[in-house]
Formats: C-alpha cells, structure tokens, sequence
C-alpha cells in the first residue's frame, strides 16, 4: 500500500467515493462510469479519474469502474474491517441527533459511549448507548481515542481539557469555540453558524446563474 | 469593492475571520497580529496575509490589524447589515438544535420558520420560532430563498423537490442523501458520518507525531 502518497484532497474525498458505491453495491449494481460518480457525489470526473489513479488504473475505457473490486479495495484503504470506538460528549439536541444517527450503516465508526452534566441524563441510554457522568470520563473512556465534542460553547474549553488529559488523538469538534490542543492531537471543526454565513456569502457572492463553478 | 476577485478559498475564511474579530471587540481588543488570529483561527499567518491583501493592504508592520477597521470591512463584505432569513426543514433532534443555536450572535443569519410533518410539532415553537406543516411551506416562505435541510435521509429527496418548487436559491444539506437540484441552486453538503470517518481516516493515517502539516 502506498497510502502515505495520497494528497490529502484525495484522502478527504475517500468516504465520499466509498459510501456511494456501497449505495450502488446495495441496489445490485456491478460497474459504475466516472460520470455516472461524478453527478453523484458532485465532484467532476476529471478529479475522480486522477483520484482513483493514485491507487492504480483502475477503471477500463467504455466500461467504467467494477464496483465490487472499487469496494473491496476503499473498504482496505479505509480500514472498513476495523471497528473505531468514539465517545460524545454532551448529550444535549446536536448530540443526541448524533447518537440516533446511524453511524455504523456504511462504515466502521461506532459511538460507543455518551458524557453528559445533567443528572437526568446520567444513567440512561440512548440506542442502547450508555450516557454517563463527564467526572466518569477517566474510567469509562478507556480505549477510545477519539470524541465528538457537542457541548455549549461555555464548556468547550474544560471538556476539551478533560479529553486531552484522557489522551485522545482526535476531536470532532461542533462548538462555535476554536478549541485549544496540543500539536499531536488532531481537531476537526465544524461550525454550524459559520457554514450557514457561507452559504450565504456564496448565494449572494458568486450567484450560479451567472458563475457555474 | 473588488469581491468578485477574491478567490473562494478566501471567500470561504471570511465568515471565521469575522467571527473571531467580533470576538476580539467583545473583549475590548484594539489591535490583533497575524499571528495572534494565526493561532486562534488555526490558519497559518502567510494565508491570512495573503487573504488580507486581496483587500488591500490592511496590516502595519510591528502594529498589526486595527481591529475596528477589519471588522467594518468585513462587515461591509459579508453583508452583515442585511439579515437573511432561513428556513429549516425537519424540527427532529439535529433541527431543533439548529433552532436553539443563536446564529444572531456574531451574523445576520437568522432561521424565521421552522417544517415538520409531524402533527405534535406543527402549530408549537422553539425560541419563538413558529413550526408549521410541511404542506404549508408555499404559504410561510414567501420571501425565504435558504434553507436547512434536516430531515430523515428517505425524506430528503421529496422535501428537496418542494423547496425547489418554492424557488430557494441555497440549501445546507445535513443529511446523508446527496440531493439532485437545477444548476442555479447551490448546495452545500455535510454529512457528518462522512465528516467522523474523515478525521478517523486522518489519525491513522496522517498521524500528527510523525506529521505536523
């Protein structure tokens, strides 16, 4: 394997590329063109066939690409095989949104356990995923080196604090805050505000009837 | 102004540039270097310099940023003065977080009205903003040309044709489906199965010990 050379861009677009061909595997279909990807996962195609070449040729002229051999070899390269355990923290109506979510359709991403304040929580479950104290986290955090980070912007920087005594590698983060690591551990916001402003922005910047990129 | 000029990778910082200055005003701050809003913003101090220059030369050396002007001008470039109403489109877990953001906080993107098909949601609000039925979308929308779209994946490609029936120019997509819209409507997607197998990819993959980009 030559992972190590992917570009990044190309290793950002992976996930994308494999949960479409799971949906296609799901409804029976053996090969798929690049234009055919290319309208569904919204990506031109030139930019798939150079993406799909750092793994080889894999794709044949007036065939497209085998979506059995496509899956068998993402699902490799994305360590489907492997089961990844991840911890929430907060369980207010973002995280609960994610709990219910099904991470576990078309990947190996597991939430496995769920830290929360507010006694009435402490204690519960939510499909079947246990919600406990944040005072807990220590104990029942274990083996688990990643976390969603969904709790209010107020207690982002403690949470954050916590998670990093606890050792994790990675943190998703869905608080407005620009939460502070150190270097060897990886952070990947989400801000919902702020990707609602740049929709905006573009809708009134760079309007599709006059721009179509 | 130039703004057709700035590149989109420059358009797509400006919302996080103008969230931390306003931020910076909160706390009473005069002045911010390039490394300063490097650290809090996590982009590196040359790409800020070079997303400042498209708008002229704004930083004095050993100064910094005036933060007052900065945030004039970004004010005036993100259209800060004009709210954009929203609508959101399925008042389930992820929805009505959303609702209880306070997008009002740092920009003028406000969601005005909220969706559901669900009887018990329809006719009650949150944060004072009124659900209604989905079926009376053509009616409460009038003016509304954004929207959320926090609905089931099965749900998404109907309640998509209906804002496009609606005549929206822009939808955030939180659902895991990739909708098929006209060409002169601009989607922005998340998906946040896709966004967790993202960083889990990136940690085993782009370890931060060994990699530091």
């Amino acid at each position: 394997m030559t992972e190590k050379h992917i570009p990044k861009a190309t290793a950002k677009r992976l996930p994308l590329y494999y949960r479409f061909l799971n949906n296609l595997h799901y409804q029976g279909k053996t090969r798929v063109s690049s234009k055919e990807l290319s309208e569904a996962v919204k990506i031109d195609s030139a930019t798939i066939r150079r993406d799909f070449s750092y793994f080889g040729a894999l794709g044949k002229k007036g065939y497209g690409y085998n979506v059995e051999y496509l899956l068998a070899f993402f699902k490799k390269t994305l360590d489907q095989d492997e089961v990844t355990e991840v911890a929430l923290v907060g369980v207010g109506n973002l995280g609960t949104a994610f709990l219910h979510y099904n991470f576990m359709r078309s990947n190996n991403t597991k939430i496995v356990v769920g830290f929360d304040a507010d006694e009435e929580k402490v204690g519960t479950s939510i499909e079947g995923i246990p919600i406990y104290h944040i005072d807990d986290m220590k104990e029942k955090m274990k083996d688990i080196h990643v976390a969603i980070l969904t709790v209010p912007v107020s207690e982002a920087e403690e949470m954050t604090e916590k998670l990093v005594e606890k050792g994790v590698s990675g943190i998703l983060n869905f608080t407005p805050a620009r939460i502070t690591v150190p270097p060897h551990i990886r952070v990947h916001d989400i801000d919902l505000a702020v990707e609602l402003q740049t929709l905006v922005y573009f809708l009134k910047h760079y309007p599709l009837s006059t721009d179509n990129t």
